[in-house]
């Protein structure tokens, strides 16, 4: 069933974030957490700020992408909605729901083999085919951190009064964005990045001072945080603006996933529980305190969602 | 880890429910759908509403009740807020979760083979074991269906401008306080109850006039669905208010909980999915209109869940 052409023209502002809070989760982590899901938000993940705020300032009809997938399905169903068309590159490796939300919505989805041919030279060559396109990134574009402030002036509003707001990690569009808003509307409460162990060069950059790459795209469960390095665009906000990282190991997200299936009925992706887990990982630093974990996106497969709550 | 005490005296009001809207869901079933998902009410089903107002409201210390968990778990929970204590009469066949959760909150499960001691029986033994304790009904109570009115008075409060609500039903307790709630608030909107095929007792009953029963416990997914007859307090109140009972068969149960799982991020329960399992089961009816689907609960154990999010 193809979704193309259906709601072209609707406004579709991105939906405000759910709050969600739960005694018992917050009786078993031993803190008060609130979390601020971005899950039910239009293609179940906060992408959908940027994505929405990138097709509608650009003049292009045409936008390209690299994206582990939902920045793409955003992208695909803002195109949608503004008349427009997208290719996004995606990993062999990439989450089949992903992969088919994008085409749901309507966009082209480019298959790229990440061990052989890296997602930005992939999209370099299809820019090069398509000149009249406008090349988006999923996170390293004033556009995108800009669609994502709206997530920081929400939370502002919200005067939540918490010690902490922890925020996963990937390329840094989202906590750059966050930070931003929250220090556009006067609020100055610290800003934590949450991070895969396997993949810190979020982590790495912030103690070294300098912009740490890593090698390859790490198999990390969490696969919205399989980012090699943050962007030049979010990498000084973040350097700025971020209080610290969080690491968490691949156990700790997935009993993170299974502590907000269980305890608080919320359906997170893996790369959404990284806060969660980076609580799990330092069950002390936080103690009897109050901390907002952003739940970034829901879109896990069947599959892999199955098998982690059932592992529990 | 016991819950009990930690929260003694704090008050608690019903969080509003959590409208969610998903492009998706309402193209893929073929109309504009909203859902209300009370999975993020406290110990997650709405039955935290009528719980909390029973408690609040008797002077009994004790309170027994009979549930298939839901509102065991509520009952507790607010049991543990005001300082009361519970018993709950839960069938053997009963969903672990639940039994859980009522431990967890500080209640005391009572288990029932309900193949030879109907809970109705168990429950009698019990009130005269404990004559200072108040019996409450989980559904068949006039301060369960006022507690759950609170739900109508938000759904008239948001305008929703919808061709009709579609409720759950169980013993009736939350249809007939939507009912109730929506007319003190003079919203008409019609209102249709959803149920198993195999516990069709409502639509029977709406059907012939007068109210039927079944002969046991229907082994139906929907475990909230699992009540013999309506109540002597709900009765009158669906047979005037209810516009109409749609039925839905157990596969089409499974595949609203794997249609809200996919394209609403929604975890819910069996017994929570049986709105979109009555439009799966009519697909045609509400074509292209608006209707909003009442989410009851979240609370699954994670191996059912497991078994049919894979089984799609």
């Amino acid at each position: 069933m193809s979704f193309e052409g259906r709601e072209t023209g609707l406004p579709r502002p991105p939906r405000p974030t759910t709050m969600i809070a739960s005694p018992r989760l917050s009786h078993d982590l031993g803190l008060d957490v609130i979390l601020a899901a971005e899950t039910f938000q239009y293609t179940g993940s906060f992408k959908y700020r940027a994505a929405r705020h990138v097709v509608a300032s650009v003049q292009q009809a045409h936008i390209i992408t690299a994206s582990s997938g939902n920045f793409g399905q955003a992208l695909a169903y803002a195109c949608a909605l503004f008349g427009k068309r997208c290719t996004v590159v995606m990993p062999a490796a990439g989450v089949q729901t992903k992969m088919d939300g994008i085409r749901y919505y309507g966009g082209t989805v480019d298959i790229v083999d990440t061990a052989s041919v890296p997602r930005e030279e992939r999209v370099a060559q299809l820019a090069a085919q398509h000149p009249d396109a406008y090349i988006a990134s999923a996170y390293d574009d004033p556009l995108v951190i800009a669609g994502n402030s709206g997530l920081g002036h929400e939370l502002a509003a919200l005067n939540l009064g918490c010690d902490a707001i922890i925020v996963p990690v990937g390329g840094g569009g989202l906590s750059a964005g966050i930070i931003t808003g929250l220090r556009e509307y006067g609020d100055g409460t610290p800003v934590i990045g949450a991070e895969p162990e396997m993949a810190n060069d979020a982590a790495r950059s912030l103690r070294a001072g300098e912009l740490a790459s890593l090698a390859g795209e790490p198999p990390t469960i969490a696969d919205g945080a399989r980012v090699r390095r943050l962007g030049r665009h979010t990498w000084p906000i973040l350097r700025a603006g971020l209080a610290d990282i969080m690491e968490a190991g691949e156990e700790q997200i997935a009993q993170a996933v299974r502590v907000l299936f269980n305890h608080a009925n919320l359906k997170s992706e893996p790369t959404g529980a990284l806060g969660i887990a980076a609580l799990l990982a330092q069950p002390r630093r936080f103690a009897g305190r109050r901390v907002c974990c952003v739940v970034t996106g829901g879109n896990a497969d069947c599959d892999l969602f199955a098998r982690i709550i059932a592992s529990g």
